[in-house]
């Protein structure tokens, strides 16, 4: 049984990822996560919890010594493009890129095989990749960031190779498109989950800009069944898109909510500067490597609307 | 006139940049280094000097508060490729990246204009840029730096890039190559100094591996002339590799060394991981812009055993 630890598995990715692998046992699950998210997880059965703060290397140190680690699923990030500007840079650098350098010491001294990274596909390229490009952006494409947080991810990408070079080190990037559906909490990232939650609790949605900022939307059960069959094959050494390969602009999207829910209030606010105007990944690679299908859109928001009609006073909190 | 604040003044680029600039009366100079740097320069006439920790927010801003800078040129840099493996990683990011991202704040704060990054063009590219290419490497060649001192260089550009696109800084990122030359004092950083100093204080001259690895050597001189041309221009916007455009490896630099100053004995140690095979630059962007045409090496060294002769204790004693 492979030992995998996933750090952040109480996130939105996490929770989702851990569902995923929990029943496979071929793998042994552990979740490291801040004490405050482990407190109102739902714990998984067979999967053993450890609460500490990404930034604390004892509380990770820890988790290394107690188990023979063989893969850590990276899915930590304190930070979203919004809030990552002025000296909100430095904690970005501070709580992701230096304790995920710690975290790669800490793998070479317990000798844990293989790192596999949430990084940001988003963000990390910025706007010239998309530029007259008809087609989605390829895994190899120039990454000019203009956020912190794609910069901070690129940091990272670049650190964990370096490992590999270094010392052997084998890794997988995954460079995440915008997921969206079950399990999804926060209030101000994510336009698919937040406007749904808008709707629901009688609130406008709030778009940035004209709405036509284009991204490339994937449902979040699809996006965790392609990444564990990417582990489960064991790919290494590569940096994959993991997107549904199609854009929907803001407007776009609320059609399709539209078309669903009925009509909503919708709040215009101007246009983001560190808003790439339009981020659709080529997903080729994955596509040969795990058979990948997205989800259509109508499809996913209908499942993810249904879900956050049953969840109950815990998820409102947040 | 311009207000020129070179950080890390007192510093080998620093001390032949801060000399370059001082008789030109267009331009009025300050200079930040640590207080031990300051402590043992020698200060030029007209030159304003501050002493602090570059890391230290309070004493940077002093700087900026006081004097309406103009133009920062940044020549910080606490690490060198061999001393920043392991959780030295995390001293390179704390003491280069942090400090410098909190620069860039500050300088938005007071208005500072433009920002001139002496930035790493041995350390950026990694092997694949040189691989297989006859000519020298392009500024727009793929960046996979192999050590942590080039991985935080490339994640200082992407910062300086993102303020660009953000807040309208201007920036120049030069791409240094291998200075030497006058005013060089480390003991473990830069072939052709480090073994003038060792042959003249008999020491044995250090070689990692076969002494194979090739390198572009700039004579310092060379460096500081070219790089105040681009400064006088005001080029903006733009990465520019500095470097003599001429590769030379470890035993022909050696074997140019006995020609001047007859046979001296080496020490062969084994090959650093962390060595780039080959790293030289293609300077046609440099030539274009400043007419720059490299000192022979030979000239150089001959030129730079001349000025070690000629030091006294001061130098010494590093």
């Amino acid at each position: 049984m492979k030992k995998i630890l996933i750090l952040g598995g109480c996130g939105f990715i996490g929770k989702n990822l851990a569902e995923e692998f929990a029943g496979d046992r071929r793998y042994s699950l552990l979740v490291f996560d801040r004490p405050a998210a482990l407190k109102t997880a739902t714990r998984l059965k067979g999967v053993k919890y450890y609460g500490g703060d990404f930034n604390s290397q004892a509380a990770l140190e820890k988790v290394f010594r107690e188990n023979k680690v063989d893969t850590v699923l990276h899915l930590v990030s304190t930070t979203v493009p919004a809030a990552s500007d002025g000296f909100g840079m430095v904690f970005d650098i501070e709580s992701n890129l230096v304790p995920t350098v710690r975290l790669l010491c800490l793998m070479r001294k317990y000798g844990a095989r293989k790192i596999v990274f949430a990084s940001s596909g988003g963000t990390i390229y910025g706007p010239a990749a998309a530029a007259g490009r008809r087609t989605g952006i390829p895994e190899c494409a120039g990454t000019n960031p203009i956020c912190s947080h794609g910069t901070v991810k690129l940091a990272i990408e670049k650190y964990i190779q370096l490992s590999a070079y270094l010392h052997g080190l084998e890794y997988l990037v995954l460079r995440i498109s915008n997921p969206y559906g079950e399990h999804h909490s926060s209030r101000v990232q994510g336009l698919i989950n937040v406007a749904l939650r808008n709707v629901r609790d009688g609130l406008p949605v709030t778009v940035w800009g004209d709405g036509k900022v284009v991204r490339d939307y994937i449902y979040i059960k699809d996006c965790v069944k392609a990444v564990k069959r990417l582990i489960d094959k064991d790919v290494s050494g590569e940096i994959i898109n993991v997107g549904s390969g199609r854009g929907y602009s803001v407007n776009e999207v609320l059609r399709v909510m539209r078309g669903l829910v009925g009509d909503f209030s919708v709040e215009r606010k101007p246009g983001r500067k560190f808003d790439v105007p339009r981020v659709v990944l080529d997903i080729r690679r994955l596509k040969a490597l795990t058979g990948f299908r997205p989800t259509d859109i109508k499809a996913g928001i209908r499942k993810t609307r249904e879900w956050l009609l049953e969840t109950g006073t815990n998820d409102r909190r947040k």
